[in-house]
């Protein structure tokens, strides 16, 4: 077999076999395969595309690259949730609790992200004491005792992806729905989950920005899941704006707990738009991760969701996702008063107001460049060096189409001494835009692939 | 300017402008744009195609990367040829003899092919004493005095083209037509003629199969050309068989001091298809020549080259044109008693009959087949580092339309000690298909852009 001809095949439109993608994707994750005839194959697959067939091979190639974890020990069906990425997305933290009540066991390896704000593991370690360098073996023991582990990742999964990934990103070839579904699935299987639960971010914050680019990375992701043996589906979610108010590490753990709290979720969701978006979502992703994981061989119907769901909000107002919440921070070495009084988490001094640019109402909004206004007060990575700052971050008092005053704060900054305070602010005020009439609002679920 | 954006750029199918063409090339030269870049580039390229604005600009920035021979010490309009490559091509032997008579100037410097055969200067090399390393200051004077000289290229022409080159030929970008054209051209403008006449090959034996891409190959070329300042025109021509009679070195220039020493062209040719195939193309080619060496203003009439065709067969057989070749080999210290006795040119000793695998008619060649038995005798390059042997090559008695019996010999394998004899003639029978019935052939001049 030589890459030359393999490149051949997929210039020419050509389908590749199994056999042939796991030479190309052993073969440079070896160093076999120069740089430049990799980028050539990549940028062929970004013109000609592939099968499901030839992306679920590329996937599995990849997941077979490094560690695979053996989550074998834990009983009953392991359901991971993965987010394609979007700003201020703490449905971790809601949902997670709610399944480990429900009996779901859920056992989560997180990387260090590279974004707005920090990823799972760094917003939890904005909890005092609390450790996510956890030995497997406890790992192991704690999902089987409380159903909840999130941990750091050790060792490295799929580090072909790793490898591929960089090159993608120097020569154009990021952007191909196969390359992303792989690259996302490849994480997910090496992460050793029987079942996947997906949610496609779309719109202005999120890489797919139609929903017709979400539906297809959704389904692409779904059919890679089936084919490699894993019960996966997929809910399309809006995010032409932040979910929920805060944007941030010990922010989102924060209004994560205040969800957490809520003693009547629906009659607190009737009265804020951007706390109902963020139930919506966690309440929806609970709901199919809840069916799967109960029943993993059957594509969930509308009445079992609708049960789920109302099994989750149960859990949520009777106290036990926190509780239970509280015994995981606990068992990871953290203080669990923390999380029945989640003022106690540390936030920065510095409560800047913002102002809007003029009277009206909300009617677009940049949910990227409110992610960046948060990485310029120093709440995320730019690269993998970069020190993340637990306690900045933003607070947004309105959703699209609340009307805003201009002499009226409609978000607060939270920065320390090496925020760039007035850069975020004025690319806060600049993410917005402002029409005098009323603009229409779309709901934050746009769809599922089950 | 960024490569990344240049990539991103042409991927999207939008044009590049001269200044980032010229960014893509000198910064690959320099090597400072990584080859991975350049390689997705190659094949945005592959895909997207390129105006003929950016097929000049990147021909020209090729051209400009190294040495630029200044040919402006010869007098008149200096008029070069370009073959796409074919087997049997000894066209340049008969041509430039014809058009120095007739006062057009031909000052060619050639590289060492690659190839089936040898290239001029090799073929050259088989005269006794004959020296293909003259001073530039000799080679000007020389070309003044006889219109005339044919030396091996000094310096390096168009070295990023040598390199871009070297990338393609490993991530299948070699057959993308703006990058062949641009290729071709760059080497021809660095090599400083005022007119050129190009001969694209087309079939069996040419790297264009069909006539379509002949053409637009053809017609690229034309346009670069015209657009660098170049006046260019071009001749499409069967190579769905071998040129004449001959594949070889010594063997090549042989056939064309036979077809110099003429004493009646059309009555030669009305006996011997081969011979008309290989006269047909030469008078044509040195019909353009001539045309636009005399008038490179205008494209020229039917009725010019006609006149022109005359006129060059007319230098034939009056013995002038051998008489010029005659003078040029003693001029570059070769023995020219030779060109009026080319019997005297070394051949391989041993002279092998090759039967055919049936009788029948000769229906179809592969032309390329037949130049890979050539190199197996040792009379071409596999790489760089090969040395040739001039006197081993074929002799192919008859041509495609033509009756072969069985127990006839249909050609001839001149073979030295080191030669592959029985590999080659295994492949020459080969390269041809056999039919009971008489088939169909072709002119050999296919079609011409002016």
């Amino acid at each position: 077999m030589r890459m030359y001809d393999i490149i051949k095949k997929k210039r020419d439109g050509r389908f590749l076999t199994e056999e042939e993608i796991r030479f190309v994707v052993d073969g440079f994750t070896r160093g076999e395969i120069p740089d430049y005839q990799m980028s050539a194959w990549l940028m062929c697959v970004f013109y000609q595309g592939m099968t499901k067939e030839e992306t679920t091979a590329l996937t599995l190639a990849m997941a077979d690259s490094g560690e695979k974890l053996d989550l074998s020990a834990i009983e009953g069906v392991k359901v991971d949730k993965h987010s394609t990425g979007g700003v201020g997305d703490k449905t971790t933290f809601i949902v997670a609790p709610i399944l480990a009540v429900l009996g779901i066991p859920i056992a989560k390896m997180s990387g260090r992200g590279l974004g707005h704000t920090g990823g799972t593991v760094d917003k939890l370690m904005s909890i005092p004491g609390f450790s996510v360098e956890v030995p497997k073996e406890q790992f192991i023991r704690q999902v089987n005792e409380l159903k909840l582990s999130l941990v750091a990742q050790t060792g490295e999964l799929a580090p072909a992806d790793k490898k591929i990934y960089a090159l993608r990103d120097v020569t154009t070839t990021v952007d191909s729905l196969p390359l992303i579904a792989s690259s996302i699935m490849s994480k997910k299987i090496a992460a050793g989950a029987d079942a996947i639960v997906l949610d496609v971010k779309c719109g202005s914050g999120a890489f797919m920005k139609s929903y017709e680019n979400a539906v297809e990375l959704g389904r692409t992701m779904t059919e890679i899941g089936v084919l490699a043996g894993r019960r996966t589906c997929a809910v399309i979610t809006d995010m032409n704006e932040p979910l929920g108010h805060m944007v941030g590490n010990s922010l989102e753990l924060y209004e994560a707990l205040k969800v957490l709290s809520l003693k009547d979720v629906e009659a607190a969701c009737a009265k804020d738009r951007g706390l109902k978006r963020l139930v919506d979502v966690s309440l929806t992703l609970a709901a199919y991760m809840l069916a799967v994981g109960e029943e993993p061989n059957a594509a969930p119907s509308a009445d079992t969701l609708d049960a789920c769901r109302k099994r989750a909000v149960r859990v949520i107002e009777s106290g036990e996702a926190l509780d239970r919440f509280a015994d995981f921070v606990k068992a990871q070495g953290g203080d669990p008063s923390v999380i029945y009084d989640p003022e106690k988490l540390p936030v920065a001094k510095d409560k800047i107001p913002v102002y809007p640019s003029k009277d009206g109402y909300l009617a677009y909004c940049s949910a990227e460049e409110v992610g960046m206004a948060s990485l310029m007060l120093g709440g995320g990575r730019a690269t993998k060096e970069s020190t993340i700052d637990v306690t900045v971050g933003l607070e947004l008092l309105y959703t699209l189409g609340e009307e805003v005053k201009k002499d009226e704060p409609f978000a607060y900054i939270y920065a320390s001494e090496n925020s760039d305070a007035e850069g975020a602010k004025a690319r806060l005020i600049r993410a917005y835009d402002i029409s005098e009439t009323p603009t229409k609002v779309g709901t934050v679920i746009l769809g599922s692939i089950v």
